[in-house]
């Protein structure tokens, strides 16, 4: 990691990936903390732990004066909270960003209220997390190794673009750049796809009740981890996403339909043949 | 671990379940492991690991002397392998066990054919495993805190059943009874279709092709994990245990029609509702 020695960070919402960030920026020195958060018990506790130099509930208070501002609030809240910030003072040169799951509906609806503000705003989804939200969960190290895909909109300015790359990449991610729509189809396929098929292999083995599910071995645990998901986060997530989402979830099912079929008719080849399919492409991404 | 000190052990396919067995039996200081594989060249390697004291590929040879006998090849190829196990000369009270994940099938067609040659058949199926298969992935301790799940017939001799159990537990497994039916309905819910699961997301988020997936976090690794089983094996087993599978599997498609249905609709509380019902089962499961 380089240092982030210059920086005045702005929190917005100091969960699992804001109160990460915090504990990752001050670790690398940064020059101040500011936070803002719903509850003033948040951000009473972020002070205690030394993570918040500046904090206030007055979200404009906490903008001002910042130079990478990072919304961390469920993408549900983010376009009131944006909404919030419309009175806010940019630093000359600061950079907006977020940590939003979908970028289509953020660049759509939350930029456009910031630009007018006067902040740049870029999109930012690093593909970090844990199936524990909250800033309990939050630890230093979480963004390591993790991608960070940026969607700046066509107008962005370069140097704001490549600040915001130096910035997660200072907290160990590797970054790349695409529009919002690529963007959005991509993680529909490997993130909210596999969410969706987490959610339907927990449903479908935990239902008949938890009598069977004690003599589990890993597979089950692993194959459903992600179905521990906070529901509200995630409905909301692939709501803002469906676009994307749905031929993805269609895909699934009718890949499910010829599983059945084979199995119905006991065609061991086909019924073979998609299971060394799975098995060779998932040993092209993890060999 | 307790001991296998006056045990003489028949594994009949040193694979990742055989070889483990052997290596485990080894280290309780078993008083003499018999191996058959199908080539020569295994069981050669066997010896070079200290781990075959008789082996030989005349199944037969390898059955006579031993007190537990745990048939280890995979469920396409037992019947065939108790056919020629048929002209054994079993030791008395000897006991005779696999470790295949379907027991309806084995219990039906292979213990009748070893119980024919003077063997007494419990069926058994400890709960662990790996993507990876073969003697190279076999390690000590793998079915460390596993669930073996044991199926005798009802006229299985109480004493058969109870050495069984010591033998499992020995090796690190608590065990459980029930009958083929339930354990193949059990094991259709919490590992055959988590497999498919795997299987489908695994097909749906890489086809598209590696491009996005280089992106992916934990979830589409962790979601899709035991999609890299190995095909022939997988095929075996899902269509040996059909029909209880395939009532799983359609539960498993009608909840993602039903979540479809939501999502194209924007039904928050309908999303939010499935979502919450997985993350409360599992969390029943893995607190």
């Amino acid at each position: 990691m380089t240092s982030l020695e210059n920086i005045r960070l702005a929190v917005f919402g100091p969960g699992l990936l804001g109160g990460s960030l915090l504990h990752d920026a001050r670790a690398l020195h940064a020059l101040e903390l500011r936070v803002w958060a719903r509850r003033e018990e948040s951000l009473t506790a972020l002070r205690e732990m030394g993570l918040a130099d500046f904090s206030s509930t007055d979200a404009a208070a906490v903008a001002g004066g910042a130079d990478v501002l990072v919304l961390c609030v469920p993408v549900g809240g983010m376009k009131a909270l944006a909404h919030q910030l419309a009175a806010s003072h940019p630093a000359h040169g600061a950079v907006f960003t977020d940590v939003g799951s979908v970028k289509g509906m953020v660049m759509r609806e939350v930029a456009p209220v910031l630009a007018s503000a006067g902040f740049t705003f870029i999109g930012s989804h690093p593909m970090a997390g844990a199936e524990k939200s909250g800033l309990a969960a939050a630890r230093k190290g979480l963004y390591q190794g993790a991608a960070c895909l940026l969607t700046p909109a066509p107008q962005a300015p370069r140097a704001a673009v490549d600040r915001l790359h130096t910035f997660w990449q200072a907290l160990g991610c590797f970054t790349s750049e695409m529009d919002a729509a690529a963007h959005d189809a991509i993680v529909a396929r490997i993130s909210h796809l596999p969410h969706v098929a987490a959610v339907l292999a927990a449903l479908t083995a935990f239902r008949s009740g938890p009598g069977g599910a004690r003599f589990a071995a890993g597979g089950l645990r692993d194959t459903t981890r992600v179905a521990s998901g906070d529901p509200d986060m995630w409905s909301e997530i692939l709501l803002e996403n469906r676009e994307a989402l749905l031929p993805a979830v269609r895909d699934l099912l009718a890949a499910g339909a010829q599983l059945v079929a084979a199995i119905e008719s006991a065609d061991a080849a086909a019924l073979r043949a998609l299971l060394a399919e799975a098995q060779h492409l998932r040993a092209m991404r993890y060999p």
